[in-house]
């Protein structure tokens, strides 16, 4: 990110389906360039998304000034939703996540520059 | 970080134990000065841990050109290992955890700038 940049750290989990493992890495590996723009549009920057043990891990930086307002322009864009339907199989929520949540957030404790 | 800039992005993970998570917080809510330079002078940059259900998320980027190298000189330090003597009891391998590993390193399955 640029320096001096305000910045919101998002960290969330979700599962992977261990059947569904190989096809999301697939997926993931030539991400539609629509959905990236999306992306970019709503906000986001610095997105990776880690695998282990069968559960996901995304952190992203949010740069713009309503993040619940560009998450829904992310929901509303047709595109993603034709990404989502391929992708949303692949995935399940944590036991603990709210009802409707796919992507738990995460709590920061710690960072450093 | 700087655009143009060479970054490794690692992420990993560890469990943190039930008994001891509201210790790990209040540590790292005022992390030691010392332990903060020498995560620098190792070339960590942009480092955030999460934390959710008792699982520890790291990511951080690394800018120097031979990590194992500087992770020894972080393991070197003596103050980091004063830091470590608080914090490791805290903390718990994951299950898939390779013999004598802390932190378990995850798989980069996307990115995007």
């Amino acid at each position: 990110m640029t320096s001096g940049e305000a910045v919101e750290r998002h960290g969330s989990m979700v599962r992977l389906r261990a059947d569904h493992e190989a096809e999301y890495v697939r997926l993931h590996a030539e991400v539609w360039p629509e959905v990236l723009q999306q992306i970019r549009a709503s906000g986001i920057r610095n997105y990776t998304i880690f695998l282990r043990d069968g559960l996901l891990f995304s952190y992203y930086e949010y740069v713009g000034d309503d993040h619940a307002r560009d998450m829904a322009a992310m929901a509303a864009d047709p595109v993603t939703q034709d990404w989502w339907r391929l992708t949303d199989p692949c995935q399940q929520p944590v036991d603990t996540a709210e009802p409707g949540e796919l992507w738990a957030p995460l709590r920061q404790v710690f960072h450093a520059d």
